[in-house]
């Protein structure tokens, strides 16, 4: 190289005052460590930064957001003396010089990426130069009161520093660009401080509740409305139990599609993963009262107990009476030469006994009925109560995390 | 190196005047920083960019493009004496000389690679080159109108510059290319600027609006039709319920399945969304009045009234009434000498009961089916007007939103 | 390094001869432009390709190759005298040499890299290497017949040149590997050209129709061959109406699924959309007329006529009719002392009535079972026609699509 | 470089002992391999690990985790005279100097980053530095007991070394955070050792239970309860059959939906795929023994025996004996001139012969049933103890995987 | 570099024979082409490789495997005069030398990367160093067996050759790790060779089948069974049809679902394929054939039909004869005079015509019934012996894959 300080282009010439030649003297100073104080340590300006969420990550709690960042910095070696170079700025190759780093303490994955290849000297060894920041941060967003969610969430942001060697931030403003994407809501940012070298980007998120609230509460309350008011559907006809199962059947497809769909699990499980299970366990126990209530109205006991004795309303004893009866007015029949009303009154015993009959299955039906009327209800007031109770738990109560536990 | 220059191959040779002979000399006086002139600004011209839309994520609204720019520049340190070289062209390659930056100002992430591995510099110091730029630009398209939505993004183009310092493009025409892919279809490309270094690329874009309506809004409109033809049904038979929570079901699905293709949020929300709901709260409407109405056309009341009293058209007085009767009836048979008209009256009576019975039904029943027809118009009424106007809105109304609002 | 040339182990020792040694000094010459000749262009031979189809995503249009190429050219550069160094051959390490680059002009992502990290030099300055190409090839497949598509795609294959300057491409063979992967078949490959510098492997791709058919085709046509036939069910028993709807929310349930397999826009817009749109058009109106029928069927009228007068086949009169007989029947039976006669003309006044009720009601349903039996023979007709027409064009019909507009 | 340390900006030059100065004579002493001693050993010290478990794949039984670790070494090359340089500490960029790499040795993808790009050096030669890992280790979890499964795996550290040659590390303490992410929770890390240089860090796991409970055991629990409650249904009216398929149907959806949710297979492949098989066989044994019932009520025998002989309860020959009853009473009616009684006859011959079959199919259904009865205690019985043997060995059977079998 | 020699630190100093000095100079040799003999070979011993299935994607027919090789090699200018360096071995840096590459030859993909980033020298210049090879080889496994599959996939492992120039492989021993993971389950694996340099890795693989068994074959065994089952239900309560339409519509639900999981074609395509085509086809004519009957056993015909004349068991024309009797026998209860006798004949009528209607509903029953038998025998046959051949074919039958047509 020593060859084409003489041989080569120019800069090498000290004839040579242009912005091209002082860059590339800049260059070849060749400094590739840290610029460093008597004190070891480096103060870094970031009089502005822009925040941006990308998304979040609802699963696996996680806040995707992406950060440009102004840095400036003081870097002696690189400043001129402006009588030799009269020039006040000069562009340089971002990858000839040191330049600083910026961490996300709490993110998972962060990469720093330069702005642009090139960056701005001035003559008294200040630096400016722009990067962005990709970062994947860890923040267990309190998701108890879930369709209805805000929490906070902070983005450490520090410099690289160990055994007070290394750099010192000092942040400016932030502000926050394009906040609505997605199904959260970036509703503020603010620049706070736990400690002098504890910086952080306080990020407020709101969740957006019309879309799951759409898809995983309105399901469910029309379920549960739906099998409630098909009490009114009637008993006997087998019409009620297959209308129940399809419910039944159709919460328990939601639930295996919208557990993938619910949060992941912290501290602050959301309230609605057991408000699921109990609407689930409601539509199950209305479904099986149903079936029980079927078998009550139609034989006036169940097919639990096979040996039904007792004050039932079954139609055995019944039909036994009436094959009796039968018996009896057989005997003229079978002479033949019986009187017209003998075969009347047959006529009107088989008759009776259809009426008879059909009063013992109406009376089982009544039975049914009025437990039935009983068991709604029981059913309707605690439906009520518990929905009442649950919209009351999951818009009012307060769940707390910290956040800051990265920071032990 | 001085070694090779004087041992090697030949290069370093004076004699030595071919192109790559002038190549090698070119790379070695190892200019590695921007061309900068007195006023610290370098102009890049883009004379051409192929524009090409990959695909457009209309769940975060971000617009993926790729774009295919020629640029020039001039490079005083690399032009040549053509009394020394006689070539008007040399081949360099790439990576050993500054080339400049063309950035997406609006890009979330954008990565520029370089087309090929060499680059033409022409003996003036003009450097010509292609650039491949793919960048995911955050576009908050105005999805109000969704399946029928149609709206313009910028591609904002800058290059660097801070403090006055940096490059400035100068851009010549842009050229669409492939426009038909995906859901999207790009209508339209131009160049436009706000301010002289704010150049951007403005890209019309509209929905191919058959996929979605096929299946976003066909399911809907049929489910609803359906719905409203399903009154045809008889009350009683128990069909029509468990048709309309078919329906209602399916719709549910639906929904959840849908939302997932709905589009996402932005300051436009797409009105197809609270469209779905109004059409889910009609269907399930008209399935509860259906189950309600199939209890009072069976009871003549409903099982949320437990004393049902007044003037029903129950069946219960009914009952008492033909038991007394069949109290009275009861006694000459029993006496058993009694007349054959006795007997025969006792037929008529079986008859007359059950006939009584069926016309008490039958009353609770054309009670029911009027108020049914009347739900129906009612509800028939309002989904026609319901439709006219949802679809009115869809088509016609306009949901403005800014594009620039990175450019603060 | 001087230093090392004189120190170090001995390659700078003139005195060695190895192969190594001639490596090392090649590697020392330090060329890393292209080999250019006086008229600035470079030929690359490619005597050999082997091109495999990665896999054809349907849905994008694009089409995801490997190519694996054998490259030769000339750096003068290189060559080395036999009498210094008697080897024929030497191996260098690739990245310390200038190797040329391959383009496909009509990716939308290419990566070429070099298949060995050495390559191999001949004496007089030939140079072998291979490289593989992965590239993503932006073609717009007919996809009009979709599930018997086939179509040719090109995968141009240039180098950089501009202006004249750069390198030309010689190709010789190509051979394919592995073509029956996935959902697409490779049936050929062959090189052509569209001029001297725009080479291009044609391939030729068919779909494999068994998995497309078997979960698009068939499906939509056992749907509504089952739709056709379930006009074999009787009309009046309300399982016509409920087996209807199961087929026509499942073929909608099907439409969503199969939306996402459907492959994606182009100029030949796949004709397999509108037939299924029309697939569902018909169930849906063959269910509809089934709903109408069944209430024809019951009351001879439509609920949609509130004020059914004129001939209809209604039941209300008939009731007055009856109540009428009976207000007449009623007056001797209250007497309490009619004759046998009277009180057995009741009984067949009851019967009478009951079987002009059940006439009545059967007219109704003869005259609905004929408007069935109309609609049966239409539908299938159109049905039949429908299919034939629709394979035909499924089958024959040819859509060009310009695979070259890369190529402006 | 020789001329930069004489013309440049004035490291070179001796006077200069700034931090700055000491940094880059440090960097130009240009060492690149590892500090080795007499033993061709080097102990690296690693006082402290940050260990996170980002996520558990189930389905690949791979534990994907994230470690931070501090770490310490010795380079006698770096260090310095004091009495030249009075600092105690001097920052260096990373990529000048040597520095040791941690292998996880069971991972199957590991990727080693340095935390910052600078790094401390002390005056003795020790050097302080961060580096964070990631790493996706192979974990054959134990998941027998799959919604409780509970298990530990090694993650291996161990630092480069072949014949007694590399490096050797010492291990501080590990400090676990964020333990409750996603569908596992760590309960404990701790250092362990299996043989000096055989170093790992135990990670207790155990499952979240709620979530696959929720998802795969209780549809599978209420499924069957609710097919066993459903014998409740009548035999006759087909609605159990209906509801049976129902059931079956959408536990078969289940197993395809569930199965993709299931954990993959290893040596202890999880208990719940065989209990998912079994009460699938369940549940369609039950279905078929209703739909062969149901046939029993109805014919008293099978469609499978076509010549149905013996003493069954069919109602075929009743059919015949009725017909000749009919037969001998049809002289008289088509006299035209029999007496009443004889047509009175006739009349009671219908009710009887009416009376006759009901009473036969009832004789059928009673058998039915009580078939029926039996099965239900039956399966009801199998059903009781299956449930708690399950239960049983899900929660306590131990199954015992060897998870150090990479160290062969 | 020269001046760091005489000023620098120390190694250039010639009286430093430490460890650490002879990395450095034997790193300043810096060597970084292939060490090359006179034939232009060089031999890598390969003295063991780790070898481990990482996944089988048996939709794209892809193994995805892991080797983990300890590679030893002679660089004859790495060695030193134990004379001067008193040590064995020595620790370099990776990069700074030449290394061997292996390449798998049917890799679609392949990385090898550097299992450290140091490596061991010996004193005769041997190098010793382990690589890491990540893998996707194109396997056309044999599929046609599917959920009982099984073959050989051979992963060729070359080195750099060309023109007899290169490096020559000599493999040793192959372990195989970790063998149970994902849906496939690694046997065996044993190194081969066809020719002296085409050295594979042979790998036999079999598929765990309980997963697919259960998803895929369960399943369609079960619907199938139900399907012949319900046969036993009663033709004419309608119940049979909407049984039958559910298992069809699960099945074509099924079909849909299993394609995604159904394995890609290869030149031996899986026959579980056509066999669930097959399947549903049955299902489908099963169904047919139930509606069709079902209007049979009700009118006696087909609405195909239109004009149904001959001897059909109709009840058309029996209407009409009863019609007739009505007729003659309305005349004398118009005439109210009529004898007692004529009321009585009436009500004989009315049962015996009610009495005929339903006979002649038997017999078409009884006809239908028939016919329904027939085909159940035929039907259950068929799949008896479909089954039994399918089970054969399934398990049995061989189909054979060339999985060497990458060596052509």
């Amino acid at each position: 190289m020593l060859t084409f300080l003489t041989i080569g282009g120019g800069y090498g010439n000290s004839n040579c005052t242009t912005r091209r030649c002082l860059a590339e003297t800049l260059i070849n100073r060749n400094y590739s460590s840290q610029p460093q104080n008597e004190d070891c340590t480096q103060i870094i300006k970031v009089p502005f930064i822009e925040y941006q969420t990308l998304s979040v990550d609802t699963k696996n709690l996680r806040l995707i957001v992406r950060l440009q960042a102004r840095i400036e910095w003081k870097d002696l070696e690189l400043k001129w003396d402006k009588s030799v170079y009269q020039y006040d700025t000069v562009v340089l190759p971002v990858n000839k010089i040191w330049t600083p780093e910026l961490h996300v303490t709490n993110g998972i994955l962060t990469t720093m990426k330069h702005n642009s290849h090139d960056l701005l000297v001035y003559s008294n060894g200040t630096v400016k130069h722009m990067v962005i920041i990709n970062a994947e941060v860890n923040c267990e967003v309190n998701l108890f009161n879930y369709p209805f969610a805000a929490d906070e969430c902070p983005v450490a942001i520090q410099a690289w520093s160990i055994d007070g060697c290394g750099t010192e931030l000092v942040l400016g403003t932030v502000k926050m660009v394009d906040s609505t994407h997605g199904d959260w809501q970036t509703d503020d940012v603010k620049l706070q401080k736990k400690r002098d070298d504890r910086n952080y980007i306080m990020v407020s998120l709101s969740i957006k509740y019309l879309n799951p609230f759409l898809t995983l509460m309105l399901p469910s309350i029309l379920l549960i409305l739906t099998d409630v008011v098909s009490f009114a559907l009637p008993l006997g006809g087998g019409e009620r139990n297959s209308f129940k199962v399809t419910l039944v059947l159709s919460f328990t497809m939601f639930l295996i599609i919208l557990n993938d769909k619910l949060p992941g699990d912290s501290d602050c499980s959301p309230i609605i993963r057991p408000h699921f299970c109990i609407c689930l366990a409601l539509l199950v126990l209305s479904m099986l009262v149903s079936l029980v209530l079927t078998r009550v109205a139609k034989d006036g006991g169940l097919i639990f107990c096979c040996m039904s004795k007792g004050p039932t309303c079954g139609s055995t004893e019944n039909k036994e009476e009436k094959e009796d009866e039968e018996a009896k007015a057989d005997v003229p029949v079978t002479q033949l030469d019986a009187s017209d009303s003998q075969i009347l009154r047959k006529v009107v015993y088989f008759l009776e006994s259809l009426d008879a009959k059909e009063l013992k299955i109406e009376k089982c039906q009544e039975f049914a009925n009025t437990v039935d009327k009983i068991f709604f209800w029981c059913y309707f007031t605690f439906c009520i109560i518990y929905f009442c109770v649950m919209t009351g738990v999951m818009l009012k109560y307060q769940c707390d995390v910290d956040h800051f536990d990265f920071w032990y």
